[in-house]
């Protein structure tokens, strides 16, 4: 959502997707259940959100591609870490990014969220 | 504890909620203890900090709104998601803003935590 | 992995430990396995990455100071909540910081992650 927040406002977002992040993102996986944090308690623990008609998580970041200047990128030393190629990936997926080139192309005027 | 010392330093901050951050704010929930991550381990899962008299997190929050510059808004998006309204949340929540909202106020010059 | 990246590009990095994580750098618990996420699903629960030979984590920091700028420090009221003393902290911590030291330290032109 702060995706979809930012591109509507016009600006250029870089999603880096890293570990269990970048799992969710396994095109057989982005349909599974993920779990919730332990934080959201008994509603989280029921589904209170999806119960609610909410739009699957993976259309949001193709609306915020379709309105803006928005990017999604793998991290290539986590898909070694977790065995998962360019293939299994979901196409919302752009690129491999290496750590380096993350940091290179969030230079130092970006916010990091 | 972020939010005191920033406050304490002379730096506006704004507190934006939201899913289940929000919904520890509601007036009849933020007593409830509402479970650590499982990194925390044993000593979360046995409650550690709160056993040692540590202050309320809700005190936390109104000690920094009396020493500094110090907004609390509630996501209007996660509002939606979790069934919330204004009337339901602590009073130390200011106002409900939209994610564009959020990113107009904290301007390019901002960092995010 | 942020840190070593990060490093590697010369930046420098200021890594501050709070809660959770300032308690697995607690000497006797380095080589504890912390947990991971809900959100990581069958394969973290069963510990693929650690499977697969990885690194340990601390090690990952000592590299990051070995190529780079870069302090790690934990934080004052985390420790006394935590009943935590300098003498129980892996060499690999640097030294104790307020929170608005860390804020002092970290200035306007530094970014979070």
């Amino acid at each position: 959502m702060l995706t979809v927040g930012a591109a509507a406002m016009g600006r250029p977002v870089n999603v880096f997707l890293q570990y269990w992040a970048l799992d969710a993102f396994r095109e057989d996986r982005v349909d599974k259940n993920h779990g919730v944090s332990p934080e959201a308690g008994e509603d989280g623990a029921r589904g209170v959100i999806e119960q609610q008609g909410a739009v699957h998580w993976i259309e949001l970041f193709e609306q915020a591609k379709d309105i803006g200047e928005v990017t999604i990128n793998a991290c290539a030393e986590s898909m070694e870490l977790l065995g998962i190629t360019a293939d299994d990936l979901h196409p919302v997926v752009d690129e491999v990014w290496g750590v380096a080139r993350f940091f290179m192309e969030a230079g130092d005027g970006a916010t990091f969220i």
